[in-house]
């Protein structure tokens, strides 16, 4: 059969309706004409299923495929990807998002599509912003969302997206005030009362022991037993300290730490215990529950904060998902957008197609 | 024993020495006076083996923390570092780099220490150059380097620095020059020659087959190639493309690319070969030896390439150093001086001291 090239698109006559598209599930109809994407043209012109020419020459597949980085932003890539996903035995069509893929075995008109593949270059930063939108997008019409990341030597990464909802089944430890029992120090809280430190620290998972006797809370940890559980701290000349003072001075830290504060504690809220991260490169490691500190369980995920205007750079995103990965832990991201109170939360995991 | 606080110092008689000094190994002599360091004061008050005054008056544990605190910096971190290190029975004095460390089982005066130990809070940025000028004062008195790194929880994680000499086995590739053979389409070669595609890949690792006959490069691998192998590229066009249009090309995509250039011509140089470390989010991934790419080893080394001016932030190396770990591969970091075509390495891995 034979096509002639376009702009982005190869043109076929009605001839090649029946078998290219009607049998092979490639290209889309467009009045008396099969129009193909560049990668569906490249591709079926390497199996020599079709020929291409321009201007009444004939192409060979490296003149396409010149052409083609031409008239495509980021064409190599796409064909790369296509290619791998065709050659594993999946339908793919070009859409609004790079791809919809059907699922194995499932063939286009009979079965919906299941996933979006949105093919990125290793190279190019990712507004946190756009994975939310196009992760709302596919979910809005019931489809999973499939990142394919080409790294410099054009292999493949592909990351599943989703929503999380996160619930833990921790109570609220039964703490009161204690005045006097804890001091913040440079960075750092440390609460001197010896049964208050033990409630904080059994109940709670909190801070972590000094000694026997005294806990070290962070400063995270310490703002938010203030706002919640009347922890009463105090500076090193004994003064009170307040929650506006002290989320002053923790931000000479910590700039991100109002955002940091949020995340802890709408996570703290819901039920989870959230520690540092710092051991995984994260801002925190998150436990559904912890029923005895003598025993601590597996922590299940791992969480970034990160605000909505935030971008990814993928070397970093890369990192990040391959280190949850090898600790069996899920990588979240929670974001919220400026001024609003609400964090949301997705979470990217390497899948295999 | 009776001690005075002066300024960042306790200070015992004569009759001190005996026990604490000699027996115990805390603190120096200085004429007919012992002094102890605050975190050794500390210690050993909470242990009640001494007590201390400040202006006539006795202090608590708490008082001479917060004292401390204020007098020292990063007072409480080194005290959870010696507190630890002390508890986990090493003898440990205060030196030039925070600590020095006497092998286990041995005791100053007796066997010389055996590590330098820097106490590094996670909230501070750490200078490339401080690493290598700590490492290189360790190793001139033949010392072992450890970064005690606290977080914002008071965990530490003991970091071991070590200088690397890489070496490979790999003979360079048998090819020639072949015209219009590769184009440089985006931010990749393609070589359309399959002969020179197989040998390339076959005999040393480089690129990524595009399919059964042509081999996609990465940037970096292309310009390798151009400088040793004699590689032609020609643009879209067909005009040839030569190394310093090569490299001007590649620094729109890769800003960093002349010092990535430079460790990856360094490394394959020695024998070894580097590949794209994007899946673990680092430069390269790094194999001794490639026999057969039908059966790929296992990758020794990750490596990331940096300036000398370079500033670690800890959350990121410490994902980098954990991630490496649990792929069962070395840290390695590359340095170079701007202007200098020398490159440096050295390892960071976590260590249970």
């Amino acid at each position: 059969m034979k096509g002639v090239l376009q702009g982005d698109r190869v043109i076929f006559g009605t001839d090649a309706i029946p078998e290219l598209y009607e049998t092979l599930y490639y290209g889309r109809v467009r009045g008396d004409k099969l129009e193909l994407a560049l990668v569906e043209a490249a591709y079926l012109l390497d199996r020599e299923k079709i020929s291409v020419t321009a201007d009444g020459k004939p192409l060979g597949f490296r003149e396409l495929f010149i052409l083609a980085s031409q008239a495509q932003e980021l064409f190599e890539l796409k064909y790369i990807v296509y290619r791998d996903l065709r050659e594993r035995g999946y339908f793919v069509q070009p859409g609004v998002i790079d791809f919809r893929v059907f699922p194995r075995g499932g063939r286009p008109n009979v079965v919906p599509s299941r996933y979006f593949v949105h093919v990125i270059s290793e190279r190019k930063p990712l507004p946190l912003a756009d994975i939310v939108g196009n992760l709302q997008a596919a979910l809005n019409v019931r489809k999973e969302m499939v990142l394919a990341i080409v790294d410099e030597e054009s292999d493949i990464t592909y990351y599943g997206v989703k929503a999380n909802v996160l619930k833990g089944q921790m109570a609220p430890p039964d703490v009161g005030p204690v005045p006097g029992s804890a001091t913040l120090l440079e960075d750092r809280v440390v609460v001197w009362d010896r049964s208050l430190s033990e409630a904080l620290h059994a109940q709670g998972f909190y801070g972590n022991p000094l000694d026997e006797q005294r806990l070290q809370l962070s400063l995270v940890e310490s703002a938010y037993l203030i706002m919640r559980h009347k922890l009463e701290v105090a500076d090193r000349s004994g003064a009170p300290v307040a929650l506006d003072t002290f989320t002053e001075r923790a931000l000479a830290f910590e700039p991100d730490f109002k955002r940091k504060l949020l995340v802890y504690a709408d996570l703290r809220d819901k039920g989870l215990v959230a520690k540092t991260g710092f051991k995984f490169g994260s801002s925190f490691r998150v436990y559904e529950h912890v029923e005895s500190i003598a025993k601590i369980p597996h922590s299940r995920f791992l969480v970034d904060a990160h605000g909505f205007d935030y971008v990814f750079h993928l070397q970093a995103l890369s990192r990040s998902v391959r280190l949850a990965n090898s600790v069996r832990k899920e990588m979240v991201f929670a974001c919220d957008k400026d001024g609003e109170s609400t964090v949301r939360y997705f979470s990217l995991g390497r899948i295999k197609l």
